[in-house]
C-alpha cells in the first residue's frame, strides 16, 4: 500500500451560525475501518441537513465526523480489511455519515457505488444523497408506479429534480410546485407534466383539476407545516404522502377524517439515522434499478453550480437564497 | 319462490337526539336488486357508526337505506337474479349498508358469508363488522406478524375483543388500554399479554417498558385527538398506525420528526364508504383465513348483551355507558 498523506484540509464549523462559520482547517487524515474506504475527495454534494447542521439545528449523529458533507465522489486510494468490493483505484461515489467536505473521506463499503461510466466527479458526487432519499422514498416507501401521478413539492431542488426525472424514466405522471416560472419551466424541461407556482396558485386545486378530480397518488413532501394538511386534501383515494423533511415545521394539524375516509398513508423517513444494512441495501437496488439508466445517458443529475472546497461558505449562502436549480456541489483536489 | 312479506317492522331514527328517539315503524320490505339477498333477520349487531347515525352525525351513505344496522345474520328468503353462490334458506351473516334494525334487510352477495358451524345467528351476526374491520386494519393494512407486538386501543371493545383474539391466534404480543379493572382482565382472559387502564397510567410508558424498550410495531387506534401524537411516541421503528375511529376527536396535532426518524406510517380506513367490490376481497379473505378458525371452536366473538330488536334504545343506552365488553346484540323475529 502507498504511504498516505497524514494530514488534510475540511472545511470545519467553528461554531453554529452563518456561511461563514465554515472555515478550511488542517485535521488528520482518517483510517479506515475494517469496512471501510479512504477515498481521495474529488467532489462533494452540498445538502440541506449541512446547512441545519452549520446552524446547529442538526448534530451529527454520534460516531460520525463534526466536519459537514453526505456525499462525495474520488478514488480509492486504502481499503479496511474486510473491505471485498472494492479496490485501490476505484473511482466511486458515495454516502457518507459525515465528512465529506474534505480531501479524504471515509466510506462503508456497502454504500459506495461506481461512478457512472462518462460521469465526473462533480456528476457522481450528486448522486448518493438525492438518489437514494428520492429511489427509497418515492419507490421503495411510496410504491409510486407507472400510470400514477406524483406530485413533488420543491420540484426545482436536488431532491425535486431527481424526483422528476425518476418518475418519468418509470411511466409516471409528475406535477410538482416550484416558487418561480423560472424554476417551473426548468421543471418542464426535465419533464414535469405541470409546474405549479406555488406563490400564484392552489397545489391542490392545480393537482385536482390536473387528474380530473381524483388526486396525486403519490406527494413527496419536503416542506410540512400547513402542507400536510393540504397534501392530504391533493390526494388521490388510497394516496401515499411521505415526508422527507419539514423545512416550513414539524409539529402540524391534520384531519384524520380525512385520512381515513380516503385510506391516505402517511409515512416518511430520513436516510443519515439509518443503519449502514439499509443503506447498503437502498444503494444495490439502485445500482440494479437507476445506475443502468444513468449510463445509458438517460438521466443526468442537474447541478446548479460548483464552488472549489475552500468556498463551501459561498456554496452554503447559495443554498440560502433558494435561487438555485438542482444540485449545489463542491470541487475538491480539483 | 315462495309469497313475501309486504310489510316488516323496523328501528327509525324518529330525529337526530338519544336513545329514545329509535321507534319501531312499519315499513315495506325492500326487494333485492340483482346482486343481492333479502335476509330474514334472526340477529343484528349495534356498533358506535350507529349511535353516531341517531346522533345526526353519520348520515348514511347516498342510496343507503335510512334505518341504522350495518350487519346481520339470518336465513336467506329471496336472491336477486344474478347472485349465483347463495339459495333460499342459506344461513348468512351479512355487513349491510344500513337497514340492519328490520326484521327484513337486504345484502349484496359478495358480503355475505356463511353462518359458522356451531354459531348462533346472534353470535353470527357479531362477526361481520368487526371481523371486517379487524381483518382489514390489523392485517391488510397493518401488516401485523408473528411475533409483532400489537397495541390496541379500547381493548374490550367489540374491535378490541376480537383484535385480541385474532392478534393471539396468528402469533403476535398484544398490549390493550382499558378503562377499568373490569375490562382489562376480560382482555386478559381472551389472551392479551398486558392490560393498562389507562385512567391509572400512561400507555407509552408502559407500552415501552413492556417491549424493552422498542415500542409497539402496529397500534390500532379508534380514539384520535391526543392519543396519536402519543402513538407516535409508543411506535417502534418501522411501527405502523392504523386509524378507524376518532372518538376524542378528528383535527390532531402530530410532530413530524418521530414519523420521519422512526419511519412510522400512519393510514386508516372506514369500511362503510367503501366500494361492494372491496368489501367482498375482505369478506372472501376472512372466509379462507379466519372461518377455519371460527367452525374449530378457537375464536368466538364475545358477547356483551342481547336485546330483543323493539328494545334497540336500550341496546344504545348501554354502548353509550361505555360500561360494555365485547358486542352489543339485536335479536329479532325471536
Amino acid at each position: 500500500m502507498p504511504k498516505l498523506p497524514n494530514k488534510m484540509t475540511a472545511i470545519a464549523i467553528k461554531s453554529p451560525g452563518g456561511p461563514e462559520m465554515l472555515v478550511p482547517e488542517e485535521r488528520p487524515v482518517p483510517a479506515p475501518g475494517p469496512s471501510e474506504l479512504l477515498v481521495r475527495v474529488k467532489a462533494a454534494g452540498v445538502n440541506r441537513p449541512d446547512v441545519m447542521q452549520r446552524k446547529g439545528q442538526y448534530p451529527p449523529p454520534p460516531g460520525a465526523p463534526d466536519i459537514p458533507g453526505l456525499e462525495i465522489a474520488g478514488e480509492v486510494i486504502a481499503v479496511g480489511g474486510k473491505v471485498s468490493r472494492w479496490r485501490v483505484g476505484d473511482k466511486v461515489c458515495a454516502l457518507v455519515a459525515g465528512g465529506g467536505y474534505a480531501e479524504y473521506c471515509l466510506a462503508d463499503e456497502a454504500t459506495a457505488l461506481p461512478v457512472p461510466k462518462g460521469f465526473s466527479f462533480v456528476e457522481a458526487a450528486a448522486l448518493p444523497e438525492t438518489f437514494m432519499t428520492v429511489w427509497h422514498n418515492v419507490f421503495e416507501r411510496g410504491g409510486l408506479k407507472a400510470g400514477e401521478t406524483l406530485l413533488v413539492h420543491g420540484g426545482s431542488s436536488g431532491i425535486g429534480t431527481t424526483a422528476i426525472m425518476l418518475a418519468k424514466a418509470f411511466g409516471a405522471r409528475v406535477i410538482v410546485t416550484a416558487g418561480s416560472p423560472e424554476k417551473g419551466s426548468a421543471c418542464m424541461k426535465l419533464g414535469a407534466d405541470l409546474a405549479v407556482d406555488y406563490n400564484k396558485e392552489d397545489f391542490v386545486a392545480a393537482t385536482k383539476q390536473a387528474t380530473g378530480g381524483r388526486g396525486a397518488d403519490l406527494i413527496l413532501d419536503m416542506v410540512g407545516g400547513d402542507y400536510v394538511d393540504r397534501n392530504y386534501e391533493a390526494a388521490a383515494v388510497d394516496g401515499r404522502v411521505v415526508q422527507i423533511a419539514t423545512q416550513k415545521g414539524t409539529k402540524v394539524t391534520v384531519d384524520l377524517r380525512r385520512l381515513m375516509l380516503k385510506r391516505l398513508t402517511h409515512t416518511g423517513s430520513t436516510l443519515r439515522a439509518r443503519p449502514v444494512a439499509d443503506k447498503g441495501a437502498i444503494a444495490r437496488a439502485l445500482e440494479a434499478k437507476v445506475w443502468p439508466l444513468l449510463t445509458a445517458g438517460k438521466i443526468k443529475p442537474v447541478i446548479d453550480s460548483t464552488f472549489p472546497l475552500a468556498k463551501a461558505a459561498d456554496a452554503h449562502a447559495r443554498m440560502e437564497t433558494s435561487a438555485h436549480i438542482g444540485k449545489i456541489m463542491l470541487e475538491v483536489n480539483g
